[in-house]
């Protein structure tokens, strides 16, 4: 219903793709910056233009507690409220059930999640997630999910599974009596194979526009989490868009690509930013450290954004030594920079079939 | 020597002016921002820029202190460093005098002053002073001074203005030893009107490049800088410029460029921004206000600035009620572009003969 989506080329597992949305159209594989709370933490919508954000993630429960449906209803939804017209994704609060465990309760019909803002509990159903989600007016919605925590057991796991099931079969339902807005299905199951296949063998035999892989990158090994996403791409139908949720290290989005995953959200690389740490194609650099202080070299000479056209690294540490914000303003545009640079040479090496090529570069100096 | 001042235009005392310097042309009555730390906080030259800024100040001590004159010499001077390519004008560090003068200790030779980041002494003497700001490579040097603090006895001004006059001496000579830099002296004697005309008279008869008015709005009532001021002004040449330190509120500029002054600078549009505090032509807004929580209008709807024409007072409520720093950008781009607005509107209106029209109207919505 609400996108189209076109797989342009396949090379081994990676996929060079397109998503037409009603704010755009969005190729992939790409990151998708974070914006929580209806902003990019410290960006203008013309900065995320500038970086190349094609799409930014935005979250139904923090925005339905503040600014409040109300206020994004009296605005026409998201894209007028903080001026950005192109594609927006929704989560739907099922992170949350897991990120805000301490106090919920869980039930059949939703969860009662209590605001980290005042402790006021809000019980949050997949019927109330998507009028949320519609009154934001997201490209594109996520079904409500139930993320479960990692170290639970296997009879925990598949009760989340089963809740999750019915609560995507609620989301879409109620979803399409609302609008025509896109809607991905989450397959969840924990750490058990048996369970991520019949949870993708339930989700996806629903009609949604997309499927994302949740529960995965929550605090488990590395290589229990490729496990996982190698097990489950598979289970999860071609022609449709696959959104890894919570992926931002660039050596996680280089081996989720290798296995066939289309999209990815993190607040890491807006996060490290405003702690001084830069994202290159030679790996990490604290900004902070001393080496830099007479440096008039800017963080990468090859790049090509705002600030290593403009400032040096002696400038940024200043800027960070002396606790001034735009320090965090600077790296955060470099790190959307790269994250962003990093999925257009993704989708290029696809293109050219150099993608091995240019992984084997990225797991060189991520490792 | 380092500029050339054209007075285009006089209005009762109204002054219409024109200061050329090495990095452009300062139309004057003119507010300059301040950029302490070789940044206006939260800000890029291009937003700078856009608001209209003309020329920026930044403080010679703190950037002596961080990151230190030989950072400073390495980017050949702040110009480069903080990639803005307009004037810069430099304090002396005269102001740290009285701000951080706990701790502090004065001698003929200079000032003994703790730094307020480690606690470490300085001794700042004029000439170290001129280095500094030499190496800074800033448009407008200023003198070395002496800033008293109110409530000091006549005794103690008689000290503080006879070493200000010292000083500038020694200013003038080690600068114009340095580099062509224009130079501006600095009249002090606190609020003794006898010493307030020796001091004019002695630092006028320099062959300084323009002539400040120091030691006022340091915490005296309203009325008592406007006397000084008026008593004060009458005593610099016409053909030079004025500047009074340390002035950003709408309704004292309106009423210093009444007295014939040119030049002004002040953390105070910035820092009320950063608290969520808008100026406007109808006076202050505080944008946290709940009655702004559905407001779909801009803070001024006939304001042109990027925050007016793109975001809502409910958005930037929203953004300061969450601590989204972006809320602080946006204002500070609001309250600098009303500061510049103000700066345009003030040399309109002595171009147009209407200066008093305009002045009325901000003493209306600034009491």
């Amino acid at each position: 219903m609400g996108l189209k989506f076109e797989l342009l080329k396949t090379t081994k597992n990676a996929r060079r793709g397109r998503i037409y949305l009603p704010h755009g159209v969005v190729e992939t594989p790409t990151f998708m910056p974070v914006g929580t709370n209806a902003n990019v933490k410290l960006m203008t919508p013309e900065n995320l233009k500038n970086v190349g954000a094609q799409i930014i993630l935005a979250n139904a429960f923090h925005l339905y507690l503040k600014p409040g449906i109300e206020v994004l209803k009296h605005h026409d939804g998201i894209h007028n409220f903080m001026n950005w017209d192109r594609p927006v994704l929704t989560d739907s609060g099922g992170f949350q059930v897991f990120s805000l465990r301490k106090g919920r309760k869980i039930t059949k019909d939703g969860v009662l999640i209590k605001s980290p803002l005042d402790g006021s509990m809000h019980m949050i159903t997949p019927e109330l997630s998507m009028e949320i989600q519609n009154t934001i007016g997201s490209d594109i919605v996520m079904a409500f999910d139930y993320c479960a925590e990692p170290g639970i057991t296997h009879q925990e796991a598949v009760y989340a599974l089963e809740l999750t099931t019915q609560w995507a079969e609620r989301s879409l339902k109620k979803i399409r009596s609302l609008s025509d807005q896109a809607i991905f299905g989450i397959v969840q199951g924990a750490f058990f194979k048996d369970l991520r296949e019949r949870s993708a063998k339930e989700i996806t035999s629903m009609n949604f526009d997309g499927f994302a892989i949740g529960g995965l990158s929550v605090g488990e090994e590395y290589n229990l989490t490729l496990e996982m996403t190698e097990f489950t791409v598979p289970l999860l139908p071609e022609n449709k868009p696959r959104y890894f949720m919570g992926a931002g290290a660039p050596k996680l989005i280089v081996d989720l690509v290798n296995l066939g995953v289309d999209v990815f959200d993190s607040v890491l690389p807006t996060r490290v930013a405003r702690h001084g740490q830069a994202l290159t194609w030679k790996g990490k650099i604290n900004i902070r450290a001393a080496k830099h202080k007479f440096d008039k070299t800017p963080i990468d000479k090859e790049c090509k954004c705002y600030t290593c056209r403009n400032y040096s690294r002696a400038y940024l540490r200043h800027l960070f030594d002396r606790g001034e914000a735009l320090g965090q303003i600077l790296l955060t545009i470099h790190n959307l920079h790269f994250m962003m640079d990093l999925s257009k040479r993704i989708r290029e090496s696809i293109d050219n079939d150099t993608f091995e090529d240019l992984r084997g570069e990225v797991l060189k100096y991520y490792a």
